[in-house]
């Protein structure tokens, strides 16, 4: 291991403040574990991180990103949850390992990795050995960096919360990560997929992901065409993406004591929608932010023994950080990785 | 039982339309039960129909109102549930027994009594036995006829869905029907109420009742009430009753993971809120609408056995019912109830 | 349709008391309709039923088996879930529609199809149209008709009850009925399924099926195996068909908080095991009696968007049931299925 | 604080090993707190440890009790849930935070307090500060002391797990400590509770308490009279505390899908029932040890709210420490404290 790496630091808020360093290779200090990092995967929520800081309290210099896989490269003091040439992935909320989420209702918990804790944009970081989880062993590191936001946010919406069940169905709002792994994790349980995008092309490639059905919300209104397919049930479970009044939308394509679960928030932050069917169908809206440390290590299990792979929209190198950030504006399908090690 | 008997009937929309008109006692056909009437409860809900049609397929001449208790004094051919003297209670939504409520995605289900279904406003009704159960044997009629819409809403939101523990705080707003039983059977479960209202002598007569705090919410931030009295946790159930934009506010109140059971609408049709609560807090956000025949059942043993009463705002008699809807019109602390029988 | 039609018969207790007889074809009375039986299948409780009654209270002649899959010939008056046409299959239990089972605590709910009600080994049988729900578009009668009890009993413990989920390991006991829909049901959600036999060419065959893993348990300690082939973790969920003191086994295979579903009664009524696993990893002991209705439509929902396709061990006509007895006295791999209609 | 201080000590296996011995007090380490003890309560499990060593991997000198309650002396490096003054009580089972509980299916986790880890039995102990959560503002030490065994088991059972609401009906079986903590929250939460003893004096003080029940078990066939006293519903939950073939009892008195919690080994560690009721109710069986430590925090933050009084058997000091063993060995009504500080 060198002395010195290239670790991304923001200087300050906005894109034109992020820069390539050197910097010394840290040491992991007692309880922590030094991680060689061989691929991130950048979020949505990066972006805005980088973009706007989000009101975080950010201290400059500041590393960005927080979905990593690597390999164990050393250990600190009292470390013992892993050993050296171990590979490993993030836990994008680290203080939360089973049960019930850090917070209170008045506060709520946002200490998160690449906000809050510093992020995985480097060659190398030393961690608390509680924020890691293995890695899959059947997923490489690109593979494998892409799980910690989009595919636990999937896993919980709709198997650890949702109990999803062959024979429901699963409506999944456009093809970025959080949708596409919503779309594999739901064959996987023998679900039916309905997938809505603008794009006929897009549409066309989740259906090779095993959609059953594709709809143009551009041509065609999607929650009638949901009540058609679904011969008038609804659907059982709808990962609500758009946000704003789209709600509305989920509220009139859901089943009878059917979920939403509330994920994102491209249409805004102000949710609305009418309540005669929240009372006459009596669904559950759910928002949800990631999930703990267990639901990520069933995850892992699960996508080992089913040989589900992520789907990745894009590849760059710590080199390129900046056009991967560009490929993120552009609404890529699937995920953007970022390979450095 | 006479040949003639007294029935409301509506004869069109509005409440210059409802009659007490003398019209022959019902037989009871095939699988069906006559019932002498004892009492029955108004519902913010019978108002509506009766102003308004709410839209229902009503077919005049029309009798309003769902919530009754009596005695069985005939049965049809083949009817085995109730044996006549036997005390009974409406259920509100008839056709749902338990588990998953009728009704599609596409088309809700509410085919209620007193709305799709004939109402109770009478001396006597004939009615499947299907849609009756058996009355606590530990309340009169006059109790025992509010349970069906009140108190069956509060138990399926905070009971029977929200699995409340003793510890928990229970947020319920206002004094009427479903808000006291809430009350009530928050208590019952040992956990902690806090009322809201504009009206300080309502608030006390909310702690005479066992709330451990009552905020006016027009004196005082009542988010920020709860938080301080929480020590800043929040409220793991809101009884959210005003519904409309006030959503935002229980969204701020709510807890982790708590739950915000949505029974009203008195803000108006459309619900709105911010999604970032919502997404940090992860709470469960459901609709409610009364519930299914199983869950009266469990409320009616509850009732048996804790010895829990109703509170009853005022009581008026069959002669009176347009005195009653005026009542209703001022929100009462309480059910109110017309005496039949 | 005929005027008469044939009809197994038991005159009495014993296998030789079971008669094919000729016998009018039923009207079907209100509420009820007259199914045209296509196929049956057999379960070893239905041969417990011919050869000791079960105790039940039979009056002969009395028609055995409950499961069926056939065409409604003729609707009753008043009947209105189905048309001439539709195409049915037999809820085992017909008084249990959602939610919570009939029955007490003091005396246990037992009123089935061919046993408490009369079964179906017969051309025609006219039933309340309560007990019938509508049968898997994909599948073809002598498949349809295997689903009542077996399918439905793996669907209520690993997918209802269980929420199973991908990545979790699932311990099926031998090829039977039962066991073959459990680990179809596992592998449609994702899990890794272990089958035990005796039978090297059954477990070779229930790989074929999807099964990861097969184990011989008369060549190896299955407990023990199953510890190798999940890193200790055990198994998530054991199908226990074994029964008697092979709850041991289970519970020496269960992982924390797992789940042993008690099915079967191999090895005789009275279930023994140490106290000491029940404790420390708090599994969940359930025993599964098949299930409702409401859990058959959904399982029916579940095999036509999957494709799932039943086992049939051995066919067999309505003229040969003596020896679709026999054939069930083997042990088959799969169900044994009657062809009627 | 002195510079020696009593320690309780076992130099081997019998409760003639056990001495009260002059040790220095400890210092606090990293990441730990030193509680000056003022209560501890001992467990049926405590008499097991010291009279058998229950197969524990114990070095000796050991210091035998798991549960304390007592006051945060001094605090070591980076310690920052607890300051000096703070009161506390400890978590038996300290890893196991929320949610899944941490073994494997292969060797089940036992590592508690006053067994794999050391115990309470001292004047001072300086243990890890997360194993160890705020003691309840309502107790005192003594109180406050008879809660992380007894009372979280009958919390886990009964309430977490259990989900007790209203009007159902609870076996508890006997008056020791979690017989009583049970009887005490099903009261809280509205339950009917029916106790079952050999003693009539015992169950005159378990209805003070609030059962509405007792039933002499030598007198009476206690499952006959709890189904007449449900009208034949039988017990939704029961609290299993005696085992070994007497669950076959809790089989016949349980409701149609309720509850038994096997709790207790008093008739030994072999388990045995008839599956009849077991496939026809429905039941769960689960064991239950203990529970984790939010549940711990949710136990105590009921208890604040409710004013729930912890019913102590008998007091002792810490010279007195045979002594009480000797009251355990006698079976008290409620829990025996060891009051130290």
């Amino acid at each position: 291991m060198g002395e010195t790496m290239r670790q991304w630091q923001m200087s300050g808020i906005g894109r034109d403040k992020l820069r390539l360093n050197a910097v010394p290779v840290p040491e992991p200090r007692a309880g922590e574990v030094l991680v060689k990092v061989g691929a991130a995967s950048l979020n949505y929520r990066d972006k805005l991180v980088v973009e706007t800081g989000m009101g975080l309290p950010i201290a400059f210099p500041f590393t960005p990103a927080s979905d990593l896989a690597g390999t164990v490269a050393a250990t600190g003091a009292g470390a013992k949850r892993f050993a050296n040439g171990d590979r490993v992935i993030s836990n994008f909320i680290p203080d939360w390992i089973d049960g019930r989420r850090p917070g209170s209702g008045r506060v709520p918990h946002y200490q998160t990795l690449g906000g809050f804790y510093p992020g995985v944009l480097a060659e190398y970081v030393a961690f608390p050995e509680d924020w890691l989880v293995r890695a899959p062993a059947s997923l490489d590191d690109a593979e494998a960096a892409t799980l910690p936001i989009a595919a636990l946010t999937a896993w919980s919406a709709l198997i650890d919360l949702g109990a999803l069940r062959a024979g429901e169905t699963v409506v999944v709002q456009g093809t970025g990560g959080v949708a596409l792994f919503g779309l594999q994790l739901a064959k996987l349980h023998g679900a039916e997929v309905i997938v809505t995008s603008s794009s006929d092309e897009k549409l066309a490639r989740a259906k090779q992901l095993g959609a059953e059905h594709g709809i143009n919300y551009r041509r065609e209104d999607w929650v009638e065409r949901v009540h058609q397919l679904t011969q008038d049930r609804g659907a059982d479970h709808v990962l609500e993406i758009v946000g704003g009044s789209h709600l509305a939308r989920a509220l009139a394509a859901v089943a009878v004591q059917g979920r939403i679960s509330l994920i994102g928030v491209l249409e805004g932050f102000e949710l609305s929608g009418p309540v005669a069917p929240l009372l006459l169908k009596s669904p559950v809206i759910q928002g949800i932010s990631v999930g703990h440390r267990r639901g990520l290590e069933d995850l892992n299990r699960a996508v080992d023994r089913t040989g589900l792979k992520p789907v990745i929209g894009a590849r760059f190198s710590l080199d390129t950080v900046p056009e991967a950030f560009d490929a993120l504006d552009r609404g890529p399908f699937g995920k953007i990785v970022v390979e450095i090690g």
